[in-house]
């Protein structure tokens, strides 16, 4: 690796080629395999990025972005000699337009910050999920992150109103331009959203903010069954004005509560329900009052307080925290809503029968179809033992949501971890096209290749 | 043209060159030239289609897609011998599902009956405009039409979450299924989504349906001066639940009123916003009392009927109507919604300097930006003449445009009217890169070739 050369563009200090920094900035949270690159880039500019861009199509070096490396699917992972390219020394907010809402940052800012921004204006930046501290928008943008409150203001592509990005030839690309309404030609915007890196470097965007939610309160429900979830989904889309719709079954509380924490219920239920709406405690006691008759519910809890209401979402929040030491294997799947149940059904047999000896947990989004399945090896099974029976499960899974038109990846992205089973979600001819279409932007093949496709 | 070959695939009855057909089907509501189609196909089915594209790539031919033909760049127009494709056979509505809230339809399906088929199962489809019994989804996609309420919902892309069209090879894409999480890859329903047909026929959508809005209200309010609208639009915004939010000047409604109806206001103002919002009349007293206070509004009324609502609404919606005789030339351009007032004044600056002796109309959806200004020209002159004076100021339009970072076509698209300014709002890197990407999906370049880009 030509260190100097990186040195001459990013300066001595923006270059590492050191242990620590090769295993901290070539790895995300999916950990896949050792991480291996030949050298990390840390640029402060636009033009470093594509001063970048251009040295490595002239040396044919690979180029993996990385931003808070929180993805789950082993798109920021450089395991095969890469430079990585780390975004987190751009990290100004370039500007807050708070009377348009909107905001302009780089790339390397934390999904927080432009959070804390927002509201620091009077404003709400709505993209929100357990890793906020530490993803980038950046990231944020290449995955499309989904989040807790999609049901009301979408993915992240439904918040960016402009990107630059840097492409082929070291092309700078400004995209949209912060427009609302814009229709000349196609749109690229949507094009970097959720293109894992693949297409080129996000260095910037112009996110929309919008007026703070009115007061949200939160309800917890505990259900006697899994068939009891849509139904319950229903009729609180159409009584309550709902921001979040999440659910977890019982052992996933279980993991959650050996961590601390309180049991919300004095009898454990099949699984539970956490819904956020806009105030309304006399229509969510109605809600309660209807399901409880029709013997949906078994018990339910109004959070009486910022703090309960905290408390509740932290059931839900730490699932994730909750299961990492076992090194869970993840699934994140979507169906359309109305398959749900039949899906959960279908998906819940298979499982039984091919995982009889792992623990199986269900929780997610369920409002918008997205369901995450985390399977936990027995304990004592060697890693490599349980990735393969997982791959062979979820080969079996990919199949199933074939059959369902759904996805293998709902929010997490492709990267490499699901990349075999891309084809239960995309056919052959779409695949195809992908490869023409990065061919058109990505001619000399440098950006993140071998994530989402070959 | 090999009518007979057409004729084994979408039978004789669908397919004509009979001159009334060729007129009819060739042309949009731009009449930019004289319609001369060498035939019109009349497919009834996604294989029909498929098949079609096929010959059109065997034999070379040119396909226009042809929805409602209600687009005003002139995507729609085939004045070149090429084949016309209409969707006007594929009308039908596949399916509705109430509880998940989506409807699946086939691209020749009014925007109208989208709109009645979700009211008659409780739900709104709330892309709409003044065309919308003429317009077809298929089109509406093709194009990304906006319309009034896009500062609630977004624009026609918002509202798709599956759609399936022919492409090359006349493969059928089946792009993203109808999930609300999907994140496996590039998203084609985005990039279809605003490509004016030029990727291939859309055949098939599934759009998302939403509750059915609260009542709503509507005020219309008389301002002094073009500066107001900003900060009436700001002050509404913040103290309303906007659905919409419109504006036109005097000699918009002076066209309006020449059609007939009643002048709103005892006294003529520089121009009128009219305001939908969720029904709130207290808060709209206050709003109303507190602009006039601060001189920001002359007059304003609240309608007190859903009669009053619809006679305020056809103010603004008769204007495209009552100009359409004069033939005027219609800009659609959009700046930052920070920067209107700026780009009002030297807009209306340029114009005043370029077009002394035209009539320049303006109106539109101020609320995100987007601004209409229709040219009429002086009684008498030559239409020629005209055309080439517009161009002439066009290009300084676009100039300026350039200058302020905004576009050429907020929501009507760029077809053959606003291809020479498509510089202003995309770069060449992005439209060679659009060329690419038109590869990638046409390398034979039979789908609508010649619009957006050469």
């Amino acid at each position: 690796m030509d260190v100097d050369a990186l040195a001459a563009i990013v300066g001595a200090d923006g270059v590492s080629t050191a242990d620590a920094d090769l295993r901290h900035y070539g790895d995300d949270w999916a950990h896949l395999a050792p991480p291996a690159p030949a050298a990390i880039v840390l640029p402060r500019s636009v033009d470093q990025v594509s001063a970048l861009v251009r040295w490595a199509e002239a040396t044919g070096t690979a180029l993996v972005p990385s931003g808070g490396r929180t993805g789950l699917s082993g798109g920021a992972l450089a395991a095969r000699g890469e430079v990585v390219l780390s975004l987190e020394r751009m990290r100004r907010i370039l500007a807050v337009d708070a009377g348009e809402g909107t905001i302009t940052v780089e790339a390397g800012v934390t999904t927080a910050a432009v959070q804390q921004a927002a509201h620091a204006h009077g404003l709400h930046y709505p993209v929100d999920f357990g890793s906020r501290g530490s993803s980038h928008i950046g990231g944020n943008i290449a995955t499309n992150a989904g989040g807790i409150h999609v049901l009301r203001h979408g993915m992240t592509r439904d918040q960016v109103l402009g990107l630059r990005a840097v492409t082929g030839g070291g092309r700078v690309l400004d995209c949209n331009r912060g427009l609302l309404k814009n229709n000349t030609g196609y749109d690229f915007r949507h094009l970097f959203a959720g293109s894992e890196g693949t297409l080129g470097i996000i260095v910037e965007a112009t996110l929309r903010l919008r007026p703070p939610p009115p007061p949200q309160q939160v309800a917890l429900f505990a259900l006697p069954a899994l068939q009891a979830l849509m139904p319950v989904f229903a009729a609180a889309r159409d009584t309550l004005a709902l921001g979040a719709f999440e659910f977890l079954t019982e052992p996933a509380l279980q993991h959650v509560l050996a961590r601390g924490g309180r049991r919300p219920f004095a009898a454990a239920a099949a699984c539970y329900v956490l819904a956020e709406f806009d105030a309304d405690e006399p229509a969510a006691l109605r809600l309660f009052e209807a399901l409880l008759a029709r013997g949906l519910v078994a018990d339910g809890v109004l959070a009486s307080s910022q703090e309960q209401a905290a408390e509740l979402w932290r059931l839900r929040e730490s699932i994730t925290e909750s299961l990492a030491p076992r090194r869970p294997y993840k699934n994140d799947i979507a169906v359309r809503v109305a398959r749900v149940p039949e899906f959960l059904a279908r998906a819940g047999a298979l499982f039984a029968a091919e995982y009889p000896d792992f623990e199986v947990i269900w929780f997610g989004h369920i409002g918008d179809g997205n369901l995450h399945v985390s399977v936990l090896p027995p304990v004592g099974m060697p890693h490599p033992d349980f990735v393969a029976a997982c791959a062979r499960v979820t080969a079996r899974l990919a199949d199933l949501l074939g059959e369902f038109g759904g996805t293998i990846s709902a929010e997490h992205g492709v990267g490499l971890l699901k990349k075999p089973y891309l084809g239960c979600s995309r056919e052959p001819a779409e695949i195809e096209l992908m490869r023409g279409l990065k061919r058109v932007f990505d001619p000399a093949g440098i950006f993140n290749p071998g994530k989402i496709f070959d």
